[in-house]
């Protein structure tokens, strides 16, 4: 569906002559467009929920990624999220567009940040300092789709104090990303602590048994605490979506 | 914290001498009284929530779920879910308590179920036959926790049609429990479709390289969709709980 | 076997003193002669099939490349293909010899494309834009021993109404190969939807539980679609050759 | 679309309302219906294509098998092919249904085998004589869906000759099916010496570092020998599935 | 060095003829002695130390297990302590010797339990009550050895509070055996408390991606707490011994 | 709990107004002040103890890295321990903090090296010579803690005699760190050599099956020895850290 | 080659016909009969070489182990090994040949041993008790294949004195075979002692992180002494064959 | 022993004070001496059996490997082989002694091959050209311990004939080296094939599920064939070694 057709579906709906659920049935099955030959494009969420639209960097040109931005801008959009964006990349855009390039989470953001609308607090917790990239990714994410975020980061389970003193926050939130990597225990201390949701993210931090994450993904996996899943190793965006999708439910 | 002091902490917060926001803080912070010497029982759950209790069967002698159930019976709790219930102790405890086992799920409830509160409707598909064992434990967990649950059994995604054919209690669920083993693709696939969270949970179901489920685990924790998270293997009351976590909140 | 000693058998054949199946299998037993001290070339294939003769770039030097290549079509090759080439290799033998590069794939062509002579269409499909190189390698190998192709790129699960508004493409194969990172689930969902053999080809793609492309192989040997068979990680070559062999069956 | 609708459009083709395409089209489309609360059982392949229908009886109770049978039968199947079919469940079903069980594959076929129709001979090899049962399995599948099949048992690679002497039967092959557990060479050996696509099964036979089958498995996928790819372990049905594909290709 | 040998060493110490030092250098350097020809015995550890003998009872006949027990008695030990023992065996060997049969642990003692005589407390804690046979046998092995052994049973990390209402058993503890399963935090949490070394012991309790106790033995090889060492999965006796030897350090 | 507070503190206990024991519960209960908005560090261990802190130079900036040393150095603290350094964040600390550098074991050690006050000798003996940088780490951490430490290098069980020519440094151990990668085999044959605990350190030197360190870690883990426990591949910090903690044991 | 032709072969041979080189050749190309429909046996080894044929017992019924046997002997073999031989099928067996049964070792030899014409002697060594069935297997199979052998039995590498007590063994051996489990550092020790050849074979015993024998078997692979090379898990007749070929080479 | 201990034992030996015997067994039993501090090097193989001594390049810097080269040939070895040497190394060394490079497989020799004097022929044989690096470690470590070598590369399974047109060179080897990547075949199929001793060694050629010579390695552990054992991945040193231990047996 391109964007002419977009506008005569709506006008339809307009004038009555199209149900609003069959427009929207409509918007879910035809979701995308292709720019290039290179990428097919998914317009439907931002048109329906007026979020920002991602582009996942890793393994694009910076020439495709520019290309990519500009033709969301250019449907519509006001913001577009890029995770995973090198440095030079990121330099590459900012000559074009106007990037709000983040290097510690290798985020980047063209135009403004949404005003959060979600229902209550995303709360991003990390194990160590090492984590912190892997929050910030999901922190901007969270951010970038409507969301208040709160960060509480080192507070890792071998000086269960640090956590202990942020219990109001964990107590008030409605949803928690809980990163960490090594032993992977903070979303089972968590877990136990809170009432919400907790999102496990599980990073490449540590050595030799840590198996490039492998280790704080299993036991992640292995969490005695309820309410508490996990996504895959390194993936703040996948957490930070996830909780921002819960966080807006009505 | 045992019953006695319950009720005193009760009686100090109708009398207005203790806050409710102090006395909440307190029952989340005790949360666990001991029961003969091998478990400590956690009641606060309950108590906050009106919800049903849970006994994870697997590795108890009968004696010992009996027991803990009729602890928790007398502590005030309406009902007991247990999971992990093989025949023989469902048959033991039968004769004591009345017990409803469901010899699919492996799951017993003692007491009526709750009339369900939750939000909205939490859906609970399968790829194939051969995973509604762990499906059922997900949807009797979510039942128990006072959930109204949709099963969509069967439609794995080498018959795409079947999917698609239910396409409008996938759009309408408020979160969504995925269960598949081999492949693991169901969650992708859902993921893609939905615009609510997504459970997934693999199984261990198949033979050679599904490696007692790993296959669908590392597939699902791959999965390109957003808004999909993972438990572990056969976890399916891990789904449900997580499901009726979300499904609840305001 | 040099090629005096063939010219020699192919001459006893046109006089009667060999018979014709006695020469057909004397070229298959005795199938590769030496070039240099580094390599024994198979030239049977081609000289009976009239097909180009292939080169596994990785691990050869620049000059063996050239060597072997210079070896092939002297022997009466019209054509070579080159896979795994890097671009330096590549440049030093476009000055020697008419290479055709293609830097996507990392394969070259010398000499020209033969017409296809396969039976139908070979279907490439990717799930996402990262599997196009493995894609295009299967892609260009089917072409240059004398396939149709008709590539559906980034055509992934988690949108799948991207690959059901192929579904002709996807009917009309005679033989398709399926492409794909991180959960790998395309070819199951292409194998329930055709007719046809599914090739499937896991890749690298992805990062943390994909394992270097060890989660999406799992997931496609778990296939419960019928008709699917897996090559190793990333062997576009290997998918290509299978799938033109099957496609040149009479 | 239950049979019914099914007779109903055939007839609208029979009088030229509905074209041939769409009718075809609309039958890949809808291919299941429901049996009982347990099964969706897929009837367009049998219809279409004349073959028997497939039930994979691991983790089934005897009475579906039965019940699923009977289904298939009253819905015009000619013959029904079940895999993973224990003998006590093969007992049962022969009481009520003309079944004809083979112990050493664990397969059952109700009804006549058909007339191979193929386009050529499927050759199924093993390595030992412990792989028998798998290529068993494979063999039989390919016979129910109407296929000749030759059997090379126990011509492992530790023993060369044993291969060699068959080299006839290899040749003429029109595609071959390569079982093998323990160093699972034997696809590897034979795709050097045939023309045609080589199916490899690996099989769970050995101990130790055989891993249950992953090392023939890993051996397998790394093949050096082209027109190879590979199913899951044990999984003969597959093979013969695939095999049978591939031979009925016009 | 059989008994008589032993005499005349030690009555050569007592003449002065033999230096104290060289006859302990002797007694380790010779330190066994066969019984029967399956089993070498290791005296010398209760000679010198006066602590008892240990058999590791699993893959011994019970026959067996009863002549080491009655050559070790013999040979001047007053207390054996046999781990890994079958109820069987247990029962058998109890006709013959006073044996005290954990069945628990699967442990079971000879002779009276020595007198504690190490420097300080040995803390046993569990995750859960699955963890506390892997726990008893670590606890019986310490107090077979001579120590004083406090239980904390329970207090994994998904309650915390379970875990710090016990902070003064943590903090007087002069070593520390923390055991768990599934995540395996516990001993990260509890290395973070406490002043004195942790061991840390992975149990094979849970299922799915636990891996048999791999998931919490990774988890414990991680921690983030410095003070933990790690003993191999539900190995309670390797665990009970290292910290006997600890708390013995003069 | 910052500076001043903790000044108030003391003074509280030196007028008699605080319990010692009370202090130092409170000491160990808030162990940390936060610097800059990227670490927590924790001050109370270099307090009470006398020792100095340690900080993980891996993933840090040579920037952080010099605040959290000048931090701690304002804090009172007299020496300081830097791990995993590399030599450029060195030469950067070495123009503004007296550094004392060990390129071959990366460590950093800023102050004077504490007088020796454990209660005996810590031995850290190595398979083989690329084994020293790890054996290193333990080494000076051990010093740097305040210990004594025997350096027994290149004595791997290969030439066992090479290790039985140190009996006397084995048998007068009060504690004893077993560093070795490949089969590591040498904390079996020292676990039964010596009296002491022994911590095994499993390197990463070595190719193939040597996994990255996983075959030694394994070994380790199946040492048939008691009295050995195990810590990270590499993790030579972790063994001098736990080897101090037993030798500082009352 | 059946009987018959073997004779002629023979005549031939003896009147001059043939030459021995030209006979030899022949024997080995064409080295195998068909016995029923489920085996090909080899009979060259023991015609050229007067040794013992072997059957690998499991997964063989106790019918075809006896016909596989009775065959053996009809065609002129002396004496017939069986390995893996479960009491069940070996009281068959002992029915109707004259069997001589090792329960431990799972080894039936029918038939004389021969007497040893090895070169020298072939010493089995195990670490512990519990590798000894594994160890049996080798050493019967070198027996019967000729060779006299010195069985060193529980000289595991935590009491090194064990082994060092028969250094007169070690040195003395043509080729040794050394046995163990859990850490597997048997023949790296003896490796570094002798100056012949050693077989090392990792055995399943043990629990946890042996992870069924992988320990073992990484730790012997890694070995670093010089002349160790590795047989699977357990297979103790690989070993004993291996170390026979290597005792009876001129 | 240093040199001058040494002179003084041969002395006394001359004169007959020590049997030769006894002289052996201190050589035996005293191997090793210092070279500054960094490594004990190893001389009695070198003393006793006229054979070049071996330094193993890889983590050692040029700096140590000239000094031990100098100290071996100053104790009186005619040549020195060193392994793994970077071009850098050898270049450097090069400039101080007569070292002979082999940049293929990164060997080195200092000092005359020494005459074969091993009893037969060593086989080294490649599946292809890709193993040829450690095919050559294998083989210029065999030439330099005394053996004649026979080089067979580029042999692979998948194309037997280029094997069975070598079949005189493996009949008439004493001892075979094979070694193949990827599927790992080679062994099974020489093993097969020959009647003396096969050293299988698998080296890192490949990609994806080749898992860096993983495959190859478990490959040949599940070998059928009898008389085969294995080496480390890319060990072709140990090959070698192995090979010319078992070549000069008496």
């Amino acid at each position: 569906m391109n964007k002419q057709e977009l506008m005569e579906l709506l006008k339809s709906v307009a004038s009555g002559d199209t149900l609003v659920e069959d427009a929207a049935l409509k918007l879910k099955m035809q979701p995308f467009v292709e720019i290039g030959d290179y990428a097919k494009v998914d317009f439907h969420r931002g048109i329906r929920q007026g979020v920002p639209e991602v582009i996942y960097g890793a393994g694009k040109t910076k020439e495709h990624i520019l290309d990519i931005s500009r033709a969301m801008l250019s449907n519509g959009q006001k913001s577009v999220l890029i995770t995973r964006l090198c440095p030079e990349a990121a330099a590459f855009i900012k000559k074009e567009l106007p990037l709000d390039y983040n290097e510690l989470s290798k985020t980047g953001v063209i135009g403004p940040l949404p005003e959060p609308d979600g229902k209550g607090t995303v709360v991003v917790a990390t194990g160590g300092t090492s984590d912190i990239p892997v929050a910030e990714e999901a922190a901007v994410t969270a951010e970038v789709l409507g969301n208040s975020v709160t960060r509480l980061y080192d507070v890792g389970v071998s000086g269960i104090h640090r956590l202990l003193s942020h219990m109001e926050d964990i107590m008030s939130a409605r949803v928690i990303v809980a990163v960490a990597g090594m032993e992977g225990a903070l979303p089972s201390v968590i877990g136990g602590l809170a009432d919400c949701p907790v999102i496990a993210v599980p990073t490449s931090v540590g050595y030799g048994a840590s198996l490039g994450g492998v280790a704080a993904l299993l036991s992640m996996l292995n969490s005695c605490a309820s309410g508490v899943s996990v996504v895959n190793i390194d993936n703040g965006f996948g957490a930070g979506y996830m909780a921002s999708m819960i966080n807006h439910l009505e």
